[in-house]
């Protein structure tokens, strides 16, 4: 800022962005999945001592970990994203370990960047030999921060081998991994379930982080950046084929289907290991076509799992004051369902007015028919209704327009389900015999969001 | 706003949306097009009687003028815009007579929606009987403003019928009509030129609205509603057929190039009508085809025109305090250009650093990764620049990244540049042959935004 526009500063009133706290909970030590050893110390990416910045999860089983990943789509793919690629190719979608560091992304950052990442990859394989036989080339790599800076490689590597007398397997050893992967988020994103497959039990755990940007001390030169990372840790056993298979359909409705800000980033990774450590010695790895009910078992487990984590990260949005949830249904296919879900979710004039509290299914419906579908809307068809959230006083869901008519609205009413921390939009497109239905989850756009986005160099 | 969450209310230091009064600018009497009486006045859908709020222009060349129209996508199209495409198709791209009324938009009004703006246009049919002789539906209609609300028609109908003693040609009636095509922008529009084409002197004058949310007092029900129109009237004759295919080019590359928060209004509308008043008798309408070069000087000054009328709605953006200029380069084509243009200036992280007077390439590069092309992006060739205005003492351009490598860049020349109301980002996308190139205009992402468009009902 110029110390001319600096002269004209005034202030303005501002609701501020709700503590998100109570959202980091305790896990029973009972409640992870067996065979990983995981630790979060600090090795100095970060400039403060108390913050954890480099994490790293082994699975133990004798044979490696069957491995599924989504990545980043954008362009400008992080040194990181590459080197886990490869990694995956290299070893038929198995690995054994994932070591993740936050503070500096490595990305933009050439080939030094390239042999960083390759680097923190084969110093976290010396911790696994006693697992793996010596075999190279078995851990994924992410990173996450800022952007066109080089790696403290060093600090990074003495910190992988100081932290082999900081591994458990107990919630703090957990808690301690989610810390490190950790950015701007306000609170780890750790959680854990269990479910069962032909009667046998099995244990998902996981943690992800959000669209943050990193802390303002990290300094220049380089611009700070947002990303997603996440993986999702079982001990169930599963080919890797069907593993990968069960995960991209995961991701499609929980982490492609949220919105802070409609920014992909170039370091975005979602990767699951399933080391089969709690299946029974004669069960067979399940096989999407040798055994579909178990693998639809397991696909719906790790989708409502990815949600769960996905939404975390909206409710963690920069500067959010509200969780919505937008639906759409009565749409010609999931994939226009999806389209409009995402257009409205990441509509700046709708995300200024959930954060103004206002019904306004005005931006709601320009936002929707701004996007060419498969079959063309009919605007006579278009039902739009606001939802309160299920633990409300009164449940009565609020219709603002029917068929493409208006209602008569009750402003008490929909101040009333607008003030709720979280709610419900639904769009029905309704029209004829189309089945289609896609869920977003987004934020709003707040005071906080520009301070957060717009002020931390100035 | 919840009075539970008002309670929590803290104020912020902003910076104040600088005074964009000097963008008005009078007009010589000589400067405008013949052949067009025009006027604006208050008719009362907006409740300050010092509000106009109903413009009419009028064709008075014996034949009608040769018109041509580009409209909103939007699947829910208003009722204004149904009937002047009704009416341009029933002329075979002719038309006599423009009406606007800003203050409700007359979208999602159903079958009495369509009958008001059928009424308005009849009713404006009435005032050139004398140059028609008498041909009906030969006005086109535009609407902007509350969106879910009937029209005041019978209020608008003796607002026409009033408005007859008010037509003038000079400054004063141009002034009027920009006014009256005025929602939340901050001050008319209205521009003019001349140029020549086959040594004929020809006039080009042209008023356009921004996307700015009515005034609050307009009160409920309907919540407000952002929508770009815009006219341009010529004194040059030239075919239906070709100033469409004019109108279609310049659209693109002017309107269609410009953002301010990347919504789709239901009313968007740009209209051009060509009287040909300046032509001598013996002059023959300009053909695309039978005259190239006439054609081309005409899409060119169209063009130029379109753009200075586009970038004032950028320039009185919502809450804006910066005029950027995105251009993209080394693209595999036109189309590939634009894309990823609209993606860097639509991305609210773009918007915020730019905000924030931050040099910051990275969300550039990400934005710009997002974008799938027709060939892939190579992203050891992608450079950017940012380029200072011409007016600055130093016009000396920054690159902060050249050919995928990020440069050891000068912060205070950076914010020296960022400072500035007005710059340009360059970016190469250096696809060796590739020529494509494309311009976005965009604006910054202020707290002012967020207040605009959040707050106006709490």
């Amino acid at each position: 800022m110029s110390s001319a526009s600096r002269r004209l500063l005034s202030t303005i009133t501002v609701k501020p962005t709700p503590s998100k706290a109570h959202l980091h909970r305790s896990i029973p030590d009972t409640a992870f999945p067996q065979g990983f050893r995981l630790t979060g110390v600090h090795c100095g990416v970060k400039k403060s001592a108390q913050a954890l910045d480099l994490g790293v999860i082994i699975s133990t089983t004798p044979k490696p970990a069957s491995a599924a990943a989504c990545f980043t789509k954008n362009a400008f793919v992080a040194a990181p994203v590459v080197v886990s690629k490869a990694v995956l190719e290299g070893n038929s979608g198995t690995a054994r370990a994932l070591v993740v560091n936050s503070g500096c992304a490595n990305a933009v950052t050439g080939k030094q960047g390239m042999e960083n990442a390759w680097s923190m990859a084969r110093e976290t394989d010396k911790l696994i030999t006693e697992h793996s036989g010596g075999a190279n080339e078995q851990t994924l790599v992410m990173s996450t921060g800022v952007i066109g800076q080089q790696l403290p490689i060093s600090k990074i590597i003495s910190g992988i081998q100081g932290s082999t007398n900081t591994f458990g397997t107990n919630f703090d050893a957990w808690e301690r991994t989610a810390l490190a992967f950790m950015t701007t988020d306000t609170f780890p994103k750790l959680r854990a379930r269990t479910f069962k497959i032909n009667g046998q039990e099995y244990r998902m755990a996981g943690m992800d982080k959000g669209a943050g940007m990193i802390h303002p001390n990290m300094g220049p030169p380089g611009p700070p950046h947002a990303t997603l990372l996440g993986c999702i840790l079982t001990d169930v056993a599963i080919t890797p084929k069907s593993l990968q298979s069960a995960l991209t359909h995961a991701v499609e409705r929980s982490f492609n289907s949220i919105s802070v800000d409609g920014e992909m980033s170039t370091n975005d990774t979602i990767v699951v290991l399933a080391n089969g450590a709690a299946a029974a010695s004669d069960t067979k790895a399940i096989d999407e076509h040798a055994d579909p009910e178990a693998f639809a078992t397991f696909r719906e487990e790790l989708k409502d799992f990815a949600i769960e984590l996905a939404q975390l990260v909206v409710r963690d949005g920069e500067g959010a004051t509200k969780f919505v949830t937008v639906t759409v249904k009565g749409a010609p296919t999931y994939e226009d369902a999806h389209k409009v879900a995402s257009r409205v979710s990441t509509s700046a004039l709708v995300k200024t007015a959930l954060y103004g509290e206002d019904a306004n299914w005005g931006r709601v419906l320009s936002a929707t028919g701004s996007i060419q579908l498969s079959r063309p809307l009919d605007p006579t068809a278009v039902s739009v209704t606001f939802i309160p959230p299920p633990t409300s006083a009164n449940t009565a869901p609020l219709p603002v327009l029917i068929n493409g008519e208006p209602e008569s609205v009750d402003e008490q009413r929909a101040s009333e389900i607008m003030a709720n921390e979280e709610f419900e939009i639904l769009i029905d497109l309704g029209l004829p015999g189309a089945q289609g239905v896609a869920q977003y989850w987004t934020c709003d756009f707040s005071y906080d969001y520009v301070r957060i986005n717009g002020d931390y160099r100035s």
